[in-house]
């Protein structure tokens, strides 16, 4: 029973990846998920770079990540993606050509808010960039 | 003598930005810069979206509107985008469709890192994000 | 009215920080207060240095300052100080002996949560920190 | 040879801790430290009281723990504490009275830059605060 709702809540959000507009011109793909914890994936957009010259990844698309894949943490949670109160990025290493993948995972579930943390990494596997969002859950 | 220069380094700043390929993705135009502080706008795209019900803007185009000012406040005095360190975004409104401006402004510049604050209104005049970027001047 | 209401509760929460243990160990008084914002000075203490060689002030102190008039920034208008979510503390420049002084001011009041900037000088005026903190108003 | 020189160094580090005045006062214990971590005990004080009626641990007191633990994570590798630029601390429950600890842990140690994570347990081990720090390892 666990299982099949599992796999429910994967399809249920990964529909709801896809319909968020930005998320889905950017590509992004939830590549699992489980309670409290989600993956997703970003395909290569010649429009995610900001430095022509150096062809490095805008850390807008780095922001971007994080705040969806903590979001969606807390989405196996709640149900549904949470509304972000505000973040932190830190930008570790410049992102150049690749795939990129983040991981996002809960650090504390409240009953009105919810802290979670993400990591981004390159094609390579090299952490480029990290951070954490604050989310609502249920407001007064 | 001091007129031309800022005009010169507005141009060299519009220049600049229009090479960003995110930034001209989000089509994003430098509307005023002085020693400090920059000005900056983009016009309504259905991909800033989020929620498709709600229409909400997607955190993601906020936080890069914070990255991008911030970047940009330091380059009207250090001639170049700065490289972003790490940035933290308060949301503080849900912003819906129309034209995004965001202020950028130095609040330190260092030898080494540079600190600068953001704030994101939308059309109506409404603060929707306000946050904070530290960019590295000069590494060691 | 209205200004026998200000003093009341420029004394209400004098009272209340004095009664705060560690802003009392710390010696802070609250210097003025006004709808939204506070000024809260701290005394010298040796016990606030951290590198005792350069005799810097602890990145710890000036937090605490942050916090403190930030969550006094909101008793301004909620009647008490609200208790902090997250916090964020940038150090602009190394704090050496000699009296503090904090600025409080409420950037955002909303039903649940309240978000304040603060920033901190030493006693020759220069800025040393500043920051940002989330407040909660009112849990669900 | 490496134990050997892991020893004096917890010794240099110990000793660094006890020399810093607001450390001192607070009573900091370093209790383990190994390259890129280390753990610090708060024991308790009377004075870390905020509200005095609820006897909640004061934020600034879970910020310089927060500060001082990935001051001092840096310090493994480095050999000495290093300066913090910014750091963010999130309160995800109150903490009341009894002996506090820190862990701190380097998440990417660069050539300019450090960030590090660190994450403080209340005495029955739930977490109650945690943030991050980045700290200048040389300047321009």
């Amino acid at each position: 029973m666990t299982d099949q709702q599992d796999t429910a809540s994967f399809e249920q959000l990964r529909t709801r990846l896809s319909r968020n507009h930005f998320a889905n011109w950017m590509g992004l793909e939830l590549a699992s998920a489980a309670p409290g914890t989600v993956e997703i994936v970003a395909p290569w957009r010649e429009e995610f770079i900001s430095n022509p010259d150096r062809r490095y990844v805008h850390g807008g698309i780095l922001a971007t990540l994080i705040d969806t894949a903590g979001s969606f943490a807390v989405a196996t949670r709640l149900g549904r993606p949470a509304q972000t109160i505000d973040m932190r990025v830190d930008f570790h290493k410049a992102a150049t050509e690749g795939r990129l993948r983040v991981e996002g995972a809960i650090v504390k579930m409240g009953r009105t808010l919810a802290t979670c943390d993400a990591r981004v990494f390159d094609e390579s596997g090299a952490l480029v960039a990290s951070g954490r969002g604050v989310f609502l859950v249920s407001s007064a």
